[in-house]
């Protein structure tokens, strides 16, 4: 029963795991949402899943149950809220999960706790909630710390040239493109059907929101770029790239000891 | 693309789906928590999840993303929650989350929503929840409706003496033992080792919660009864039990047309 | 000025049994729901209150409001939320008093509260307000400490064979029945009226919940069972065997020094 | 089995009473606060309940189980919430329960819900809760109506010449005052000790408050006046008074029409 | 860079005032809200921040920004929330403001806050975020106070028969009368138009409240009592007498040291 | 008593606003938060409110009262919320704030509601706040609108060569830069003292966030770039560009008609 997903894990290793110094637990967070007609509404939650995974065996963290909801997805980074398939959750309650489940893993005896989110819309609310969980948890033990990042925001310019040879356009444009698409490529083949990728110009953002939504101001298909340029190549030099820059944060930052590099 | 799990359905599938008459969602629902040493700590939400799956497929319903995390866990019925693995939501958290998904799934047009809970004591956070999240939504679809239900709650007598012939003693000491361990070595048997089950009398529980908890009160290996006389073939039996009854409870209530009853 | 119901004391006197070692303060906690026709609508605080006092008595604690309100009545407990009468707080404002009243009870110096309730559907909702304000307490007042207790739960096998000489079916259909009759026959016996009893079988509850309620489902007179077999009597036996057991569990754990036990 | 206090009804009875038009119920509101040595720590909840009952009786009206806890008292009106004995809630519990309660009187049938205040410092909670309950249940009944009115505002000049011959100076210092001394005089003598009143010249109050409070600005006695001059005479002005007033204005806002004004 | 207001400070400015010891800072609280055809809707935020001023160079502290909203206006105090141009919290965005920041200055290393509010009704919302956060404070730095007040408390009986040459009737009519409109033509004479003064009785408001509001309860000017006598005169001498007592309480309570008392 | 502030006008001038067909009313949200030794701690409130005001002017709307707290500020676009002067409201306050304050803007009549914010933190907050009060208010009046906008997203390409001539490096190192301090010198430069400018490189932020904060991984300064490049005429190119791109954005959303698009 070894595993670094901790839901796989019995009670006595766990304890175990627990109680060594420096121990760090994962917490990936995701979303349910469309993706388009080419990919399921899972996606965001499979990535930050299986990435915090890999970097869990870098870095020797163990990973916690995936936060499958997210909050409500935004026009100019997912979409829209308003789009069937996506089922979101509002502020209070993302709010509320973190800051639970974080001062549940810090009162039990992690060292240290790092959210490694998913869904571009959920990060600010996470950090309300891990801000008030280790404020709350250092009253008593000041040695409780916290990360919070979002993967992609580990990828390094020359992977990105790699990926995006005809120019990178930007991450908030990448809900269902070429970067999603290709990850899910290498990590869940059997649920990305590259015949229905949707080859349409990258979707023109305002730069402001309103309410209520304008179903039209973003593409039909659900994406706000094409994923036709993805391939599984193209995600293992963005998993590649991520985990690694992750880890390596991770083990800069709280000084974990397992760590080994590899730069792909 | 075709599955009953809405996580891995696209957006397109998905769509065609709730635009059905009487479209129906399961939302199962388990727990982070300790199951002893023989057993992994995502065993709820993995039966919930797995017990959805078979009822879906039995009424043509699809099954929404497990809720991972729980209400806290109780010495009467789980343990405690101060038992290290144990990693729980407080009840604003759990209420919160169950409100907003199922307004969600409501206003993205189901007409039933169904939560299979798989914990013990997330029950009556659920149904505040669901509660709220029902009656706001009748005020514009009269249309809208919802059942709530746990799992334990669907074995029939018949089937109750044959996965216990020395007698039931009641679910409430049944956290890690028979009923949870024989569904697992069904469902999940590489995630069991029948060699570390600790074989002790059943916990003699105190009618009453002391604040706070006093470890010494249930059985050092978290489960509150053994779970020796687990197999697969008595996971078999209750699996058949509790997705048959609850599927013709569902077409009773739901008037489900795709429900074809197979007694086992 | 003596009494064991603290709302009746001058402010002189509570304070010196504030300050007594190891002083317990009880709460009562009912609801507000209909009761059938033969009883008033307040019966869960008139009983909770009582049985709290006689606790008191033999315990030496004192008896705080009760708390005359409660969560949403169930079918399945209490006949339904929507029944005429049954007037009832959702699960935030319940938690929210609990948290608030035990946690000023602590800061005025108690070292004990008990909660004993007497609405079946109010103790989750409890135990997470008392979960929350004890462990704040604990954390400049270690020995803080607290019970919950619903006081049904009390009574012993012996006299559910004398009070139900045709055999017991059950706490979750006795909502209206011949407990919490006979207990009104013996302490409020102006408020009941026999005649007017309703003497139809055992409703039959289905094994989950459904949204919005059935009101078809449960019986018309608003009870779950006959209270026909009711009498002071039976009140008197069921008293004695719950305070006498409330009793002796509170001086175990809590380790009261007036308590004297006459088993009845 | 009849009373106009609806704990004490059957269901039967008061279904009939809520089907009538114009039906109206009254909350009655209170604390649990120290009020000096010579009256107990109930008096709040004790008065408005009477009070109600008597407004009950000249309008038509029934009387919900009276709110026994109320909001942190202060020491300018109340003498401070760090008092033993004081057991207050918070806002959003004490705010929470009045939505509740009134929200579920509405939806039940009731025409009108009055709330009848005896603790000072509830006042401005309980507008937010009433406001926010009668505001969503009249978007889909608009002829739902509320009152609130503290009982303390309806005593006339006339009557305060009569029970202050030597001058009135002020509700603010009433507290454990003559005011409701005379009160429970007349409707709780067994509950007062006149022999115990700490005969003090008024307190002097400062203008602001302190945060923490400073015990040392308010009698050592509890109480904020002399109650010296109080009596059961007195105390019957004072309820004729206020009953006779609160009456005429509830007739006059809602149209009552059992209202028989009787000025004493 | 100098100025009593602390979004005018630079932020090393301002971290020295912070570190000196005794260190002090205002928070003027308001409200958005009609206040007659002749003057402004920002009259209570302009007042009370002109007051704090006044206050802080007296008193050596320095200024929040002001609380621009506050809680909804009533008809016996404000007129009433239904009238255009008010604009208003509810309760728990208004105490949650308060909480926060309270916290904040307090952990930045202020010894004091003080909160000057200027419209009646934020008065008790105010006490439940400072009693909240003071509270929590006080945990780790004993040494944290506040005091809580309403400037308009501050005014004298000498300086009342000045200004209220005909006698005063109570502060509860003074909406868009004669004090802020005095205070207003001293301070901002140019947003006040006196030649728009609706010279009408004093409103007689009702001793309760009623929901929903009647907008014929009071005046159609939006004034509880005619401005007709406000002059600047009587605005400087309700200044000093507000100003120099409030300073005077400080210097009492907190100690201050920079405070030079110069009565008017 | 003309003015685009709406604190400034009388109650008659604004309720005619209000019911002007399109009527918009703009929302300006700030913080307060340390920029520096060269600005003061109001900036960012200052600037939104002018901006809003200039905005205002073009498209006949008009200015709420800012909001002059912010969502606590992050290291990676702001310095952090550990530094003195940075004083946060959390999210919840935030939230309701904006849920509160736009709700009653809606029912006073206004048709929209814009938000302009000046604060990079606040977005989501407000975006949850515009989401739930919208929402809300499109249930009873399908006509309501909102904008939501921050206004640096609106400097154009052109603008950014002339502004930053040296190559512009991002939005999130223009805390305290030469954006701020163009603006503030144009706006305020009574407020802003160049010879404290600290010329320092760019911070180098982590693409992540660590809790606790560590103060050593931005620059003491404060600042997350040099504002050596300010200047006043800086300030005005920026000015005109923001102003006029939202004055056209909110023209074509909303249709406003008194919009004259004057590109400077």
């Amino acid at each position: 029963m070894t595993s670094v997903f901790l839901e796989d894990l019995d009670a006595e290793t766990y304890s175990a795991i627990v109680a060594e110094e420096g121990s760090t637990v994962i917490i990936p967070t995701g979303a349910t949402e469309q993706h388009g007609p080419h990919m399921p509404l899972g996606v965001d939650a499979m990535l930050s899943k299986a990435i915090a995974g890999v970097v869990a065996e870098k870095t020797g963290a163990v990973v916690a149950p995936v936060f499958a909801y997210g909050y409500k997805s935004q026009p100019r980074s997912g979409g829209g809220n308003h789009r069937v398939g996506t089922t979101s959750l509002g502020a209070a309650a993302l709010t509320g999960m973190v800051d639970d489940v974080v001062s549940s893993f810090l009162s039990q005896g992690f060292a240290h706790v790092v959210i490694l989110n998913g869904h571009f819309e959920n990060y600010q609310f996470i950090y309300e909630g891990l801000d008030n969980a280790v404020s709350r948890a250092r009253v008593s033990s000041t040695s409780s710390r916290a990360v919070l990042l979002s993967y992609w925001d580990f990828v390094d310019e020359a992977t990105l040239e790699q990926v995006f040879p005809n120019g990178f356009l930007g991450w908030d444009i990448e809900h269902g493109g070429v970067l999603e698409t290709s990850l899910m490529l290498l990590l869940h083949p059997e649920k990305v059907d590259m015949s229905r990728v949707v080859d349409h110009p990258p979707a023109k953002l305002t730069p402001y929101d309103i309410f209520p939504e304008d179903p039209a101001r973003t593409p039909a298909s659900g994406c706000l770029s094409s994923a036709k340029g993805a391939s599984a190549e193209r995600g293992q030099l963005l998993l590649d790239a991520v985990t690694t820059q992750v880890a390596a944060a991770l083990d800069g930052e709280l000084s974990l000891e397992k760590i080994t590099l590899e730069v792909s």
